[in-house]
């Protein structure tokens, strides 16, 4: 049997680069993909870390673009040597969710690659419904330019499509890491009057989200969001705010700066509850949404990067051949040289 | 100076029947209007038991029709002797939140009848901007076919708006009051296929629930309504809860009911913090709104009562003249014989 | 070859009941369904009368439900056994077309029963993408309750969505055939405050509109449509109007009645250009819309037959035997005995 | 009685710069504004030249911006001093068409400056429901910034809107003249991932179009635009079409680069009927719209100007004081020096 290099999770902290089985045609939908460039992502080191539990002997990883190497017999809309972006999300296309494109619900489907499927921190990956998880990539664009389209750009787009951004709106983005700042990017198309990134610490990543397109930046270490969104806004607050970072502390400031009226989309992964103080904010008219990426916009967004209306080239930090993945995991959770997406090469 | 007989706010526990001076005109925009019938709301029990601090002095009830009395010189749309149903919302129409429609949020208004302003459990009411907040009563309709859409039938088609119903959706209502009757009266208007009221005791209610439009009725006493929800929907649960209680127990029941990628709409006043248990839910897809009525929605309610696709008379068991609020409070507070709304007519 | 009875078109004015081989699996993804009851559709008599042409020897008929005979090895929703309701629209699911939901555009569907590919007034149809396109039908429900579903009733809901009725809206819908009785029962689904048929003659289909939801009917022979919506609307004119017949007097009647800001929908075909005097419209804020269905609701549309909230078993004035399918054709074409609907039976 | 300067319309071809009587408060809702900054529109030009009929004596000139002279007593948001954008149209607050935002047919006002009431090409002008329809303009912008707000950026933004773009779409815009080039811009706005400027002739005004934010321009003299945008989208055609001329040549162009399930919004004036080819179109699911400017936008479009989201002071090639008027309509009718937008400053 053929073989191939990935990274195999055996236990919490305990991840490898092996040799393992090159993975063959399973289902006549499906795809075998030749993995070009491959990232890791938030989730993989909580996978890591153990805090989101997978099986021994998984690959993981789960956004990556490659090569069409193999097709089922009902794969009718790709062929091998096509150059594909695919999505995190595995979708049958056919199912009560799928037809109202909510494709994180597919009964058949939903996040399974790196999760309980073999993923793409490897040489080649399986995807199961490959006409529907599968998108053709324009040939002028290169693997880095649509990179994101499958993960984090389609969750923070998600994020921001459930915000119902109007235009002239005033938008509030908190958490400015890679999801924040796709975000700023994502929020850029709905035409708002001003976008304000809302973060922590670490001012190199706001820097980043102002040439991503954010017209005022707030460390609230140093200020507080919630008066100068008030200043910016006839004292109403921001009229969206989207929260990308999953915690306490963000989710409590997204709310804080919300006016009446308004909207919140948290696009962050919650490990704990949160408290919603219902009798302060029972007569304040908001909306609030949240939920796993459905990554139903992909044509439409790679369409837009072709278009130049998006370019998140600049999140790559650091790219490292599949080999060193160990290494790249480090440099990706321990934030080494302001490490903002961290890309490996198979 | 003329005066008048009111239900007059005293201290927690004490509200008395009165004779004070008639409102008078204060501002060009305002009309004196003669309540003809009147209605005690859940809210007012709030301010009788001082849960809800109002100003000792103050006339309560918020919720009523009338005859114009008087006009001042800018309103334009009305004139002495139209009848009128008032909106318990006040709001001037040229604010920031007035042009959006979020009337509750007016700069210059918002709910203020029987909480800040003066209420309408007296002979006289002064409404404020009156172009605005009346709307003509059909010559073929009584006062009790539009009395309830100042207020709680707004309320209960503000939270079924925010739940962006679909026809065929599978709608669940949780509580079986006043509220949520009218809740399942305005859920039919936007084509579900299926409506399941969901109540804790009082059967009487679920089966006014019922020759409402609910297709099914959940006692949660006695069948889980999780289960039964699940039953009617392949396992999945419903498109869409609303949720017109306003406490623990029904909120977590609300939260429970609803699928992934649905809706959750809060109606009910809520006195305390709710959990949002998002380490669980946040790959739900589920979006949940909740806040103050507009009650922007009146002149279609007054349409469809019109076109008799709402009916809401049922709604009324007892009857009282306004010399007797003190009594109609007690038969409201305690639920005596069934009570569901009570109406005062001066 | 197995044979089976089915009604070919040979030319214009010449249909006939003739054996033909029985239809086979051609791909894995197709189904083979044997037909238990199809219908007529005014669209069948265009191809009759040679003003809607197809190819002689093909097999006509396109609204039709049946049993699961055998399935595609790639169908994994149903098998052998099931009852379904098949779509008049074939979509492959995963074109740009698809993936918006705009089915009537599908690049390997759209239109084909009885079109392009052998239809459904025989005892067996082949139905390509059949995960796609069949329908389950719920236990409970005859045939003869969804029997539209596959094609009269989605024309007439999409004509009904595309309206974009709200709660309280006034609704005028032209002409009161099959198609315009289904739009009455759609159009309830929306909540307006009034349906309006409006027809030229025949007034039977009136008392039938008035049985499906429609509060008004108006024989334009005898009364001014215009005249009769502006005196039920304050003199504006109807907020939505629906046109399901597909003629010039049919629209000029529609763009009569539709008040300035309204939303027009045509769900007639159209066989000659129409004039859209803008000189005289360009100020009144019109949205005109129409198209091919796209039946991307039924599933919704079988919940709301089940719920009881849709019932069009009154259509079927007629059922004829396949065998005597001339005859029936006969019966629809001269609306012999106030035929609706005729249905034939394999 | 105090005296101004304004231009008077006297009969087709004969308009005059006269002193005639300066305005005053007519009633308590009304404002006198004295005007800073005013232009020549495309519909003066009609009028001009009387294909549009106003009243012999009439002050004309509709999109301005000024100073607040004086406020009635019931003017409660604006006090002399006070520099402010005006609407184009004049809207109540109060009535049906208000209420729903359709401000162009609100049963006191639509479209009165210098159609049915004095106009603003004048020293001052008096300014009904003027809490309604000024517009504070913030201090850091100029009256060119904001001063296409009141009618033609708000005229271009409404057909925009009406095209109802999705992030992604592919919009093609007919017509490159001050309201196209308006519509560029109000485009960007929703996320397209190309804009494609269609001009007849006059290149010039398809550079400024590619400044505004065009992707691509056509010039049709040159080029088949069809065949462009089918190059450009697959074959498709256009997701959305936005025609701003208002003549039959420029609305079949518009018709012909649409795609099936597209949105096409007429924003130009049209002064004769046009054929809509249903027999070709019927199966197309296309929709049209169009209609007079609701003028409902201006506080975003002002925080848009403000955030630097939209910028259109390019449009503006000359400017005249007000004495010079008959010269500056010469320019702007003739398209002397490549004239856009003519400015006239009393």
């Amino acid at each position: 049997m053929a073989k191939m290099k990935a990274v195999v999770f055996h236990a919490p902290e305990d991840i490898r680069v092996e040799e393992v089985d090159k993975p063959q045609i399973v289902k006549p939908t499906d795809a075998i993909v030749k993995v070009t460039t491959s990232t890791i992502c938030g989730t993989d080191l909580h996978i890591l870390h153990g805090e989101y539990p997978v099986k021994p002997g998984l690959i993981i990883g789960h956004e990556f673009v490659g090569v069409v190497e193999q097709v089922g017999a009902q794969v009718s809309k790709f062929k091998p040597g096509d150059r594909v972006a695919v999505s995190c999300i595995t979708q049958c296309g056919t199912c009560f969710y799928c037809k109202e494109g909510t494709y994180a619900h597919c009964v058949d489907g939903g996040w399974l690659f790196g999760n309980v499927l073999d993923g793409a921190q490897a040489e080649y990956v399986r995807v199961p419904y490959a006409d529907m998880g599968m998108h053709l990539i324009p040939d002028e664009l290169e693997d880095e330019d649509v990179l994101f389209v499958g993960d984090i750009l389609s969750t923070a787009y998600f994020g921001v499509e459930n915000a119902r951004i109007k235009p002239g709106d005033v938008v509030a983005i908190v958490g400015a890491g890679p999801v924040g700042l796709c975000a700023i990017a994502s929020a850029k198309l709905f035409g708002p009057s001003r976008i304000i990134a809302v973060g922590r610490r670490n001012f190199g990543r706001l820097e980043a989200a102002r040439e991503l397109g954010a017209d005022d930046v707030v460390l609230s270490a140093n200020e507080d969001p919630v008066q100068k969104i008030k200043e910016l806004t006839d004292g109403r607050g921001a009229d969206v705010v989207i929260e990308c970072v999953g915690g306490t502390s963000s989710y409590e400031t997204a709310m804080s700066l919300v006016r009446p009226g308004g909207r919140v989309s948290l696009v962050g992964v919650f490990s704990k509850p949160v408290e919603l103080p219902l009798e302060k904010l029972w007569d304040k008219n908001i909306t609030l949404s949240w939920g796993l990426v459905n990554a139903n916009r992909i044509p439409e967004l790679i369409q837009l990067i072709k278009g130049k209306k998006i370019n998140l080239r600049s999140l790559i930090t650091h790219t490292f051949p599949l080999e060193d993945a160990l290494k790249a995991y480090e440099v990706f959770d321990k934030k080494i040289d302001n490490a903002l997406k961290v890309v490996l090469k198979p």
